[in-house]
């Protein structure tokens, strides 16, 4: 249960005096999420999530926010953060930044189809293309940086063959180069259960709290890891074609990035193998962590430094 | 049928590259409202709904779309315009300005109960409260001004009685002092038509075009002209305490108020009554106008020059 941190109703029922969405009917706490606390919450006029960030830098939250908020007016469904009266989007409540988001309808879809991917890739041009005119900037937060920084870490945990793979990858990743990407803010977490279906389309797009500006590329990357991979890790051609020919329907692919693809695969790869493993072997103390199996990830590395399938428009 | 001007689903597809909302998929015109073309718009990513602005001033507009912005962004359900990757929420189609707004879920309840009066009380207090902290103003386009020069176009179409009414109740009105009552952006007609509810909750506001600066207390008196009364006009005191009650439980009514509320009433009857008749007896050449009889709003406010129910909180 990620509610790390507990809000009593009459709490909650007299903060809400501050926006303009009438009274607290219904307050539950939601199990999901392992980072922050929360909730969602029913007004008479309303149904919304309230969020209680446990650990993120208050400064570092309105680039959050703001971008979900651009995202929203922009015609995408993501949640929109909620304003107060004061027409600020972050307030404090039991000691911590907090922030009400309107509440999306649908569930996660685990087994995606053809379909599904085309969906996918269609929603994940459409943010990049309406992120282009956001106006504030924060660097991915798991970008090449951070990446070198937790392979040091985490390299003296792992068996001889995979330290063996993790110095290559870094030593192979640190000589790519990145300027030539077109790049904006990206969500860096479009995996299965961040977005909500409903009647078979995209209802919600959810959980922004890893975007960054980085390379689009590295977002279509992390997202066709998931979208498009067997349990096994492989790729499955179909929707790895489905995926990337809707996006790049909406937002052709550049030579730079044709070049620069299966590069970006791996690197997508070796992010989350990075994090899980990170999590795995360095757990924070106090810390409720639902810890995933980073063996996932080194696998789905290990397939990606073989051959992969070409974006659209690459010369054959 | 109310789409004056066509618009071809190829023309539309082309227009739609200027979003980030991926591809159309389908196309509808909208019968409901009178004044300008309307169409539901469905995309790859979501469902909108068009409007071709047939006769408003575009300088006008985006006094409503930002009002309509600012709301939703307060958690408010009214359609969230969408901004184009420009920014900008007004554009030009077919010659037309033109917008495209989020479409939202629920049906018009044409028999509504106490409940619903309840939800509805509430609602417009949020509107109000949310409004408060909005940046830009513009009149309200049926206030005393407009109704006392379209009481002199529309007199000598009366009977007699009814001249005799009008005449009587703009004298009544130019002595009503306005300026003690607290004003703000109201929507100003929120008729059972402009609200869509989905299980019994409100998912919509809509209609924002006839929205303006103006007495909160005027929005009241419309909304429980419209919300609260017998098919002959009668006030139905259940419906009428219910949606004042829970009004005044966001935003509690002032003193001012409370004395001025039979006058906001008439006032409130006065402007649909004038702008029926306008409508019936001067239509303008070449429109569809869907002309509503204007004898329902001349009875309503035969009535209610006579006994009101007070507001709440006022001295018994």
């Amino acid at each position: 249960m990620s509610v790390f941190t507990p809000v009593p109703q009459p709490v909650l029922a007299d903060w809400l005096r501050r926006y303009a969405i009438g009274r607290l009917v219904e307050l539950k706490g939601i199990s999901a999420g392992v980072q922050n606390s929360n909730f969602f919450v029913t007004t008479t006029l309303g149904r919304y999530v309230l969020t209680l960030f446990e650990d993120m830098p208050r400064a570092e939250l309105p680039y959050y926010l703001h971008l979900m908020a651009h995202l929203a007016r922009h015609g995408l469904p993501v949640p929109a953060p909620i304003a107060d009266r004061d027409n600020e989007y972050l307030g404090t409540l039991q000691e911590r930044p907090a922030a009400l988001v309107r509440r999306l309808a649908g569930a996660s879809e685990m087994a995606p189809g053809v379909e599904h991917c085309t969906h996918v890739g269609a929603m994940l041009a459409g943010l990049h293309l309406a992120g282009q005119s956001y106006g504030r900037r924060q660097d991915n937060p798991r970008g090449p940086a951070w990446r070198a920084a937790t392979g040091a870490e985490v390299r003296d945990f792992l068996a001889v063959d995979e330290r063996a793979m993790l110095d290559d990858e870094l030593a192979f990743q640190a000589a790519v180069d990145l300027e030539a990407l077109p790049a904006g803010p990206i969500h860096a977490d479009l995996f299965r259960d961040n977005v909500l279906w409903e009647d078979g389309r995209i209802g919600g797009v959810i959980d922004f709290y890893f975007a960054g500006h980085d390379a689009w590329l590295f977002d279509v990357a992390v997202t066709v890891n998931d979208w498009c991979s067997h349990d096994d890790g492989r790729l499955d051609a179909a929707r790895v074609a489905a995926l990337l020919a809707a996006y790049h329907a909406e937002r052709p692919f550049t030579a730079a990035e044709q070049a620069a693809w299966p590069a970006m695969l791996r690197a997508a790869a070796l992010r989350f193998w990075l994090s899980r493993a990170a999590d795995f072997h360095l757990p924070r103390a106090g810390e409720m962590v639902l810890v995933k199996n980073p063996d996932e990830y080194r696998d789905i590395l290990r397939l990606r430094r073989g051959a992969v399938p070409p974006l659209p428009g690459a010369p054959a």
